[in-house]
């Protein structure tokens, strides 16, 4: 009985050490997802199949072609289809929705703020980024700083990878969401 | 005393399990507000009371009248009074402040980025959110990602309902916040 | 043995209450940065020293002056050096880059959606910040909501201060960032 009872002592010590799981050090994600979203920016011609636009820009600058000095100062409102491969024309399981700025004068960075609405069979909710991103580096860190319905109060980070890009007017982003607070 | 041990152990385990509350799923808020906000756009002619202005358009679109195709790229800044009850000229307790971007072609959705700042007998302090508004929908969750004041380190999830509108002037939203981190 | 247990079940007991020690009322940072950041707002003749851009505005207003009524709507682009001391020559430890909005009709208020990109032998990674900043108020408080590399999943506050400013040019914040959840 005594034995027993050093176990079940035993036992709850370690529940209680992983009462928090994510707050070891070990990271090891309660949720993953990898999805690729596909930006087609409006430059003056493409208006039929343009899933963004710049809105804003600095003095000087236009709203059809981003801005010289690596764009800075560019704001751009996406709403982007979402797919589970890297192929635009994939049925698409939710819409990446919000906003990019161009943020640096001497390399192309970027500050998102933006959502996932997913809404397929496997994920119905939406998940929630801000971050920077060096355009630049192979893959960028970015917060997920929450989440709605299968998502209720999801923490994590998302690593984005410029996946594919044509000129200045298409951009294929692979997200790879890893969560580490499930709820 | 084997049973007593026993009874702690067990009581102990109970701890543990919920040594941090809101990650079970039952999701009871630890604390829930509902306020309302009133935006009054700036249409040209009504600079005395309106509250938000669209400060953000994409090519050929202007800032006196939301953008055609679903106000698509259009950003409104807003400073809003926040009450207590569904009727604009009641005392404010305080100011929701921040952005909504128009992001979606072929319907209406938002994204919004703001903040609420609280200041009156029961409230002090800001409250933070960042999510997608699919307009449309009669009521919509985004994320509550922190707060200050007595609102420290909150987060949570706020269901959004567009209580009144006249046409595109005047908005009223209802904003239920259920907290289910407190601190 | 049975004290033993007990003192097990005791022991266990303490750490199940500290297993997520933030949430207690005491609120003592688990990590605290003091940085600052500087602001030089582009004037139409500063191109060359300028680290931030006015890109949207209301009506009427203009991008290289901002807005009259209290630079109500005024969106400006950032990309700020960041300092360990006062001094804007100091060696940059790494970039502030973002937005902030004019959001107050009647008074300086901002709306912010930043990050700190920290690279430097010390700090290697970002931190996510958002949240109202009522300018006039000697300190305000926003939401530390993510970050990434050194920071991983870290929450906090940071308290803003105007440490210095010259005309509307040139501002220098100070952030006090405490941390509260550190991983």
């Amino acid at each position: 009985m005594r034995a027993t009872c050093i176990l079940l002592c035993f036992f709850t010590f370690l529940v209680a050490s992983s009462a928090h799981p994510g707050k070891k050090k070990q990271y090891k994600p309660c949720k993953e997802l990898v999805l690729y979203f596909h930006d087609i920016i409006y430059n003056g011609q493409n208006a039929a199949n343009a899933t963004s636009a710049i809105v804003a820009a600095p003095e000087g600058a236009n709203l059809t072609i981003l801005a010289s000095q690596f764009h800075f100062g560019d704001i751009a409102v996406f709403d982007d289809p979402i797919t589970l491969d890297n192929n635009l024309h994939s049925p698409p399981v939710g819409r990446a929705q919000g906003m990019y700025i161009y943020d640096t004068k001497n390399t192309f960075t970027a500050w998102l703020g933006f959502s996932f609405a997913l809404n397929s069979t496997d994920h119905h909710g939406t998940i929630n980024f801000m971050g920077a991103d060096p355009i630049m580096i192979k893959t960028r860190d970015i917060s997920v700083v929450g989440g709605t319905g299968d998502f209720f109060m999801h923490r994590g980070i998302a690593t984005i990878a410029t996946d594919a890009f044509e000129g200045e007017v298409y951009f294929r982003l692979r997200v790879d969401i890893k969560f580490y607070e499930c709820w």
